[in-house]
């Protein structure tokens, strides 16, 4: 007698991230979910990274924030199609969101999609987006500690980038340390690049970037 | 005919943080809630508040993460009764989490009670915990522009402290755009001090909490 397997039913979010995905693959569109602490510089890293990647990738953004609009008018000073999210007090972005906010986006014109999530190193990495990357922000002045007390977000994503190194002569944080802890909690992890809002950033964040889309185009 | 009229039904977690509440009052312990993103310097305020208090109020403290106890042995190290609790994944820390953690505190030995909640600016603001008073730790490299971002705590909070101030030579941050955007979202907050890390911190932390104490002893 044969016994049924019965595959695993996506939950309601993980449903419509699938669609988003599907979405996103049909235009051949490659989508980035960054994820950080409040204040860890999400918008500064996708204004870099908007300048960095001019004329060689479309970029898009989604804005998540709890309230206002501040992010989404910076990234629209630069030209790019930007739409906002407003989770009106939810602590992190869900797949049904980023569907509705796809409506706004002109995606037959984008290669590369950048979301930021709501600033929270805990909630976002439950919630699917339809992303084929995530990655996490690590600021500086948060402390090389991290990796213990929030140890989910460090396995949860495909790369950590280190941001605001220029404040390292005036902190304790220990970049080293930092980076044997992160690989303690995920050893596939890629750490990107150490990117710091007020020098001149290195180009292993925007080089990963276009190696990645150039890997889904030929994928797809 | 007189129309009843019945009293909002406390939800679950609020009829614990009641009892945390009678039982802190009884004890005559003042309990502070203290909220932030991660490593905002939450750990250090205490540990700064144990040192300036010393012989002056008993304080106990609870400490709440995601994982690890790093910050109870930093706690431990100063000879305070300190417990831990491991919130295991949970974006918070909740009432009956509190009440279980009361069981390892010496009550009777104490007058004041930090609370380290779990490194978050959203999802700590929607539990009570028994607390007389909810402060904020706002860092200053996290930008000044968190009041329009994360309205729902700078609403729930009864007090601000700003810290690590010994950054702002190297930051982009207006303290007074802050402080007028704090007051924009909540014109009762107090903003009790401007306390850094590195530098001789100011004072009015300190007698805040002797004074907010006294206030309590006065009360009961």
């Amino acid at each position: 007698m044969k016994v049924p397997v019965v595959q695993g039913i996506l939950n309601a979010n993980d449903q419509i991230a699938l669609q988003n995905k599907q979405l996103f693959d049909k235009h051949g569109i490659c989508v980035i979910n960054i994820m950080a602490s409040p204040g860890s510089g999400k918008t500064s890293l996708i204004l870099r990274t908007i300048d960095a990647l001019q004329g060689r990738l479309r970029i898009g953004v989604i804005e998540g924030d709890i309230a206002s609009n501040v992010d989404a008018d910076r990234v629209a000073a630069k030209n790019a199609p930007v739409v906002q999210i407003n989770t009106g007090g939810q602590c992190h972005l869900d797949a049904p969101m980023v569907q509705r906010s796809l409506e706004q986006l002109p995606l037959d014109d984008l290669d590369l999609i950048l979301i930021e999530n709501v600033g929270n190193l805990i909630c976002p990495v439950s919630f699917k987006l339809g992303e084929d990357l995530n990655v996490m922000l690590a600021s500086v002045p948060e402390g090389d500690d991290k990796p213990y007390k929030y140890p989910g977000i460090f396995v949860a994503v495909d790369a950590v980038v280190i941001n605001k190194l220029d404040l390292l002569p005036y902190l304790r944080f220990d970049v080293a340390a930092f980076r044997k802890r992160i690989a303690g909690k995920n050893p596939q992890v890629r750490i990107l690049g150490e990117y710091c809002e007020m020098c001149i950033g290195k180009e292993e964040w925007d080089e990963g970037l276009a190696r990645q889309m150039e890997e889904k185009v030929k994928r797809l």
